[in-house]
């Protein structure tokens, strides 16, 4: 790296919080996409906003790639750093800077843990609604980044249905604010809440988040469901869409996951080809008048058994083994890849007779644990790696999988993100124009592509360390390279 | 207008399509935010959306500054006229493309009015939700250009909650799709249908819109309360706020409204200080267990009187007075001024107390019907153009109850946008910065600046026809300019 650049910064950062050499550099190496790795050029570890400001100001001024780290749980390689560029690493802002029960917001830095907010909102009944499997680990500025979801998004929505404000530094390094503390402040222009949100890294950092907290729900109903067929649990998740009802998750699960969630934590699931969870979620009265009305679409889904909780140690029951089950997978096979794709909700039957088939042609296992509710399939697929060709064969199923998504009108990702994983599918998903637009826009803000290089977008620099020369759209014939 | 466009547009439009006689524009020359005027340069009236791309192209190369109109319903100038510019008149693209009651979805052409989808898809129970005042008139490409809500829109969203997909032709002549016919393919990367929704035609023109159709309710319960204080109204508001439920309209008129309500469509009201109507709407068991809650709130709320609609008819009577309210206050006086801002709901009370204090200090009368529920304000102010200084009494007022909007937290504007009324209020809801954001992404689309040249920001060219020298804000002394 650059001496004076290191010199600069030498300038903002005390020596224990700018790591340069390779031994404090490795821990930051990659992300929760362990298909890649690189070696940053330095990280900066501040601890306060100006130090945040000075410090993408200097990148913008000299150049100098960066992308901004949490607690690095991007599934799509999103927080991987830049080979030679600085990591920023926001570990250390982690305060809540204001809980106002009455307004129902929070205040946040960038690196406070998910689950943190709800459990300093837990005192006043609120809570923070979106709930990322890894929400215990992950912080809300990566959340941000990529507008994640959760088991319980169904009902009130992903990240950025519960971003009021943000105090945000671009990557040209210029200060501002976008929306503020209530809904009525957001309304006017364009949405650039949204824009920023989902966003990837590419536009800059948020340093200050305001968050919308919910009343928690004064009752929760969750029913489990058990089908001899994975497409009759389909189509009862179809059946609760079509009802009007909105739950606050619904889950499937296939015999696989099932099999693997049952090794693992002994939830006691009953001997099914798929699991459907269904949780209803809100005030009593409302949550009792919609469980009439859920019992009877599960009574004529054609489910061999059903069981309801009728308690919170019930409940947790249920989930216990839906919650557990990536990391249950784990136990069946040495190696697997988690896949992040969409369908529209009513082709969901579809979709899963066709992946029945992808896992015949390659004889390979697929577990399959998604949010049905909204069409976000998470194909978990099985492999050995110490197989020649093995790992191949596997990630030509996933593009496969990724090819069937798009072909039923849905999207390569739900919400893992496209990061450095799927850069190279975005043409797949979008047109040549499409892409320029995005373009356009990032350099509006971005003049130098500084923020988060390489990521989202297609060609540019090579990844930081492929694998495999070839991505699994491009075996599946869906996109090509020269 | 420079010979040689005339001449190109000749190339693409017969001539019953291509108005430039001074007869023939005058029809054109403002939209119903009245105090402006201005003659464009010519008219153009395409059929298809092959025309709109060669005109948008065309005017790109020729830098032709230009507007896209429908009806021409705008309060805030958004579809008035540029001085010398081309009005591109969208209303003969009025073609339901296609309704599939399956998928839950319209495909419309931007000229539909906007009630006309909600009567297509009325055979299969559904309906289109957002509902502005103007919705048997305006249309679904306006609405989109600002956002637009409605009595309606606070359980479901405003405009931006129900688009899925866009055709677009961009100011620079790109042509290009966001979103899909289903809110699964919707979540990669920046939000760029919400970036284009509210952004007030600067972005460019919409050319086919898919939009969600939501089920028609299955039962609606609408509670009228009647308050001897205005204060308590508001109170009541908070309280249903607070209690979580989520009405689909909270409306409050004042006693001034009430009267003009009267006397134009005797809507058989009670005498009061205040009235608030709640509508609950959605599937009978849960309307029913909510109504429980409801009446528990408002019989403990200090309302004098309570009426529950039992039926259709009673339904109807209530919401009569609330729908006339604004045509009906032109009885009441020769002239007004419509305002539009938002609150806080938590600062409604306030926000009232200081509405009041201020007619007091400009001796004017102020007929407040406003969207409770989310804190927007219709504040109407009174007063006699034929008097010396009345207007300028009146927008002196205006722009007082815009400052208290901004000083309470809210916003300068709820559903109206910032159009040619409130460009020059810019600055007092955003920083330098934040409009340099604004410019930079628009210029990323535009780099010719024109689409609809001269709204939304500040500065510039003047307004086509300024009928008074200061801006009210000005006035109040939120805003100078040098």
């Amino acid at each position: 790296m650059n001496r004076a650049f290191i010199a600069a910064l030498e300038s903002i950062y005390p020596a224990d919080r700018l790591l340069t050499r390779e031994v404090e550099l490795l821990p930051y190496e990659s992300d929760a996409l362990t298909a890649f790795s690189a070696v940053p050029g330095a990280v900066v570890l501040p601890v306060n906003e100006a130090e945040i400001i000075d410090t993408v100001r200097l990148c913008h001024e000299q150049a100098v790639p960066f992308v901004a780290r949490g607690s690095g749980t991007s599934l799509s390689g999103g927080s991987l750093p830049i080979p030679d560029g600085l990591t920023i690493g926001l570990n250390r802002l982690n305060r809540i800077k204001k809980l106002d029960p009455e307004q129902r917001i929070a205040v946040v830095e960038p690196g406070v843990i998910n689950l943190a907010i709800t459990e300093a909102a837990q005192p006043y009944g609120l809570y923070y609604a979106p709930d990322p499997s890894s929400q215990s680990i992950c912080t809300i500025g990566g959340n941000i980044a990529f507008n994640s979801g959760g088991a319980h998004c169904l009902k009130y929505g992903m990240t950025s249905n519960h971003v009021l404000g943000m105090k945000v530094v671009l990557a040209d390094g210029a200060l501002t604010q976008f929306g503020g503390e209530s809904i009525e402040g957001v309304g006017i222009g364009p949405d650039l809440i949204g824009l920023f949100v989902g966003s990837e890294g590419l536009f800059g950092i948020a340093l200050e988040i305001t968050v919308r907290l919910m009343p928690q729900p004064e009752l929760y109903r969750t029913v489990l469901a058990a089908y001899d067929d994975l497409g009759r649990a389909g189509d009862a998740v179809s059946m609760v869409v079509a009802s009007g009802l909105l739950p606050g998750a619904m889950e499937i699960m296939d015999r696989l996951a099932i099999k693997a969630a049952e090794a693992s934590v002994q939830a006691g699931y009953p001997d099914a080809e798929a699991l459907l969870i269904v949780e209803l979620e809100g005030e009593a009265p409302q949550v009792e008048a919609e469980f009439d009305q859920l019992r009877g679409i599960i009574d004529e889904s054609g489910a061999f058994e059903v069981r309801v909780a009728n308690d919170e140690e019930e409940r947790t029951r249920i989930w216990k083994g839906r919650k557990g089950a990536f990391s249950a997978v784990g136990r069946l096979s040495p190696d697997y890849i988690v896949q992040d794709g969409v369908v529209p909700r009513s082709r969901l039957g579809e979709a899963l007779v066709e992946i029945s088939a992808l896992k015949e042609k390659y004889q390979l296992e697929v577990a399959n644990v998604f949010h049905a509710g909204d069409g976000n399939l998470h194909p978990l697929i099985l492999y050995d790696g110490r197989e020649d060709g093995a790992l191949e064969k596997a990630e030509a199923l996933a593009g496969e999988i990724l090819a069937l998504c798009i072909r039923l009108g849905g999207s390569i990702t739900g919400e893992h993100g496209i990061g450095m994983e799927k850069r190279d599918y975005l043409p797949a998903m979008f047109s040549e124009e499409e892409i320029d637009i995005m373009q356009a826009l990032r350099l509006a803000i971005d003049p130098k592509e500084i923020a988060n290089r390489g990521k989202m977008f297609p060609g540019g620099e090579a990844p930081a360390l492929a694998q495999h020369g070839m991505h699994p759209l491009e075996r599946a014939g869906v996109i090509s390279r020269e």
